[in-house]
């Protein structure tokens, strides 16, 4: 049944060219394979567009409850609970069009202008979009993940009387691991020894390999929770990333109150939280087929990296991306995705400041949720490049 | 066709008690009547749904590009030309997901914590969120309306060194009236001698009567618009209040640099976007029937109101709300509402300082975009309140 939904054929390119304007296939060349946009290429559950298509057909659209469609809210939780270990109240939970609009939220909430957010470096760029948005400082702490553990010896060490919050990303984008109990406690400590909020993104929890469980910090309970604020997205998980719908929880009523005002007065798209109830109602056996396709995914792009030259890759925990370091080229990010994209139209995303932090220099974003054929076309092109670099050496 | 279209068996009660729970149908004891949220009781135009269910039935829904999908903004910028006489740049209009969104980003861009903003009073309640939102302090200046002018003489007194934008609703919600173009020259030039940015809500721009002409302040030029952002929603005119979506266009490019980061930084509903495209290529026709319905709702109104004690009503020039004066009947705004909802089953919101500020006591808003049928009970049912409250004095 997965090689059904995730067969090479159910990547139409045709319709793909068309939509996915957003960095993928419609903004390449013709001819480019694009890896870059954490964005599935296949179509969601088909049980989540049958259920717009017949709200649509009811054809009223008007104002939703604030709180959101009748049961989402419960399903949510629900779900939390069954697949992530995570006990959020339902009354503790808001709706949010994106994780990005949840991180802004979060971040507007707790920030006053000035204060510091340390943010792990590298990861995604959407926390610090969020921090600036809110006028507060990032303050880089390196994500250095050495022996199989992230390495927090020193996040005390970057605590400030202006320190207010710490940005979490489990699983890391774009690194693809996961935090172990005992790294999560560790932060959590941190925090509530000097009186930090957590932003916590799990947009990413939805896509986690067999070999190790996902623990949210959430899990640990609402005494290491206080001032944990986290957020999810559908995007990823569900492949509605045209959809904008995520949802902010925490476990502490305060932090609720201080964040809800912000995530929900601008309220969420009727047909899209249609979407959100049938992908949380139906969905997560459509979920559990595509992660076991990305995990086949996993296997041989780091089975083929392994035995590609000036390329070194870590085996991905969790998420559809993977941060391969290929400063043995000799080129920086920049220079290597230019050169790949020219001569062998592959596109991926450079580890630039902009995209991932300082810390990012030296390695590329590749997204992997394809096709098996577009992957391993990709991989060829890859190899390519790289053993034409190696031999000029 | 308008009969056809907005005929009393278009409002389906048994869909809209399900469907319309923010404030509406769905959120009132049975038997009672809403007249609360400005939200249509209509289907959008067909043309709508059937895009949005055309392109869900092509399956894929990745990111579109952050300019939004090919052609619509285009469309948006000939019709404002074409409708509205605003001759906005394609490449300084940007996708928001609501108006309320929209007046968020604007707030956040251009103020700074504890800079004034001057909130004309009474009017709709969103511009005293965004600009609290943006930390910035709230000025009420009086809505004065008169003999068919706004009086707006004092205006410039109430600009002080810390002033740093007027927020403009036209059409104004809730009065329903439209401002002339020497009126708009007037609070043009007193944002031009001070600096000040004008936050301009359009939201209502297409709802507009037949005896006055809508006048946007944009159409006055790019040297009197130098701060002007303007706003617009799809809620209102196309019936699509649970789909989130609308535009910010500027005719000025320095304000667009500064408003479209955070306006555009978290996307917009690619199936938001197919309803937003199919309403401006094909919805029109459908919004000139609407507003053909409303005019003679508006009239009904009009008239019936003129002939009933202890309620005094201005003639709307745009708009679906209205915002009679009760004040004759002792009783307070929010008295009044309890009042006729328990007695009499039918809901308004009342002129309290949370919905439209200090100086909206003594009145109501009733939301008129219903069905003839509806609207005549209601109209019936606080006639017979007021009889009521009137023989008893």
């Amino acid at each position: 049944m997965s090689t059904h939904l995730f067969s090479d054929d159910k990547v139409n390119l045709r319709i793909l060219k068309e939509r996915a304007t957003g960095m993928r296939w419609g903004a390449v060349p013709e001819g480019t394979i694009p890896l870059t946009a954490a964005d599935p290429d296949f179509p969601p559950a088909r049980e989540i567009t049958d259920a717009m298509i017949e709200y649509i057909k009811g054809e009223y659209l008007p104002y939703p409850a604030a709180t959101g469609l009748t049961g989402l809210r419960e399903i949510i939780s629900q779900r939390m609970l069954e697949r992530k270990n995570i006990n959020a109240p339902v009354d503790q939970i808001v709706l949010v069009d994106s994780a990005a609009s949840a991180m802004r939220a979060i971040a507007c909430s707790v920030l006053e202008p000035g204060d510091e957010a340390i943010i792990f470096d590298p990861v995604d760029l959407l926390f610090g979009i969020s921090v600036r948005a809110a006028k507060g400082k990032v303050v880089y702490f390196p994500s250095v993940y050495k022996d199989g553990h992230w390495d927090l010896s020193s996040l005390e060490s970057y605590v400030t009387p202006r320190t207010r919050m710490i940005c979490l990303c489990n699983p890391h984008n774009p690194m693809g691991l996961l935090y172990t109990r005992e790294e999560l406690e560790h932060i959590a400590q941190v925090a509530d020894r000097h009186g930090l909020w957590i932003m916590n993104d799990e947009i990413w929890s939805d896509i986690i390999y067999s070999e190790k469980p996902f623990v949210s910090i959430s899990s640990l309970g609402p005494e290491l929770n206080k001032r944990t604020i986290s957020c999810y997205g559908f995007s990823k998980g569900f492949a509605l990333a045209g959809m904008r719908a995520g949802y902010i929880y925490t476990l502490n009523k305060d932090a609720f109150e201080a964040v809800s005002p912000l995530a929900s007065a601008w309220g969420v798209d009727v047909v899209t939280q249609v979407a959100m109830k049938a992908a949380f109602e139906h969905g997560y056996g459509w979920v559990d087929q595509f992660v076991a396709h990305l995990q086949k995914c996993r296997d041989h792009i780091y089975n083929r990296f392994s035995r590609m030259p000036l390329i070194r890759a870590t085996k991905q925990e969790a998420t559809f991306v993977t941060f391969p370091n290929i400063s043995a080229t000799g080129m920086d990010s920049q220079g290597f995705v230019d050169w790949l994209s020219k001569e062998h139209k592959v596109q991926l995303v450079p580890g630039t400041e902009f995209w991932f932090g300082p810390r990012a220099e030296g390695h590329v974003r590749l997204c992997f949720s394809t096709s098996m054929g577009i992957l391993d076309e990709a991989l060829d092109r890859i190899e390519e490049g790289l053993r034409e670099l190696a031999s000029a050496k």
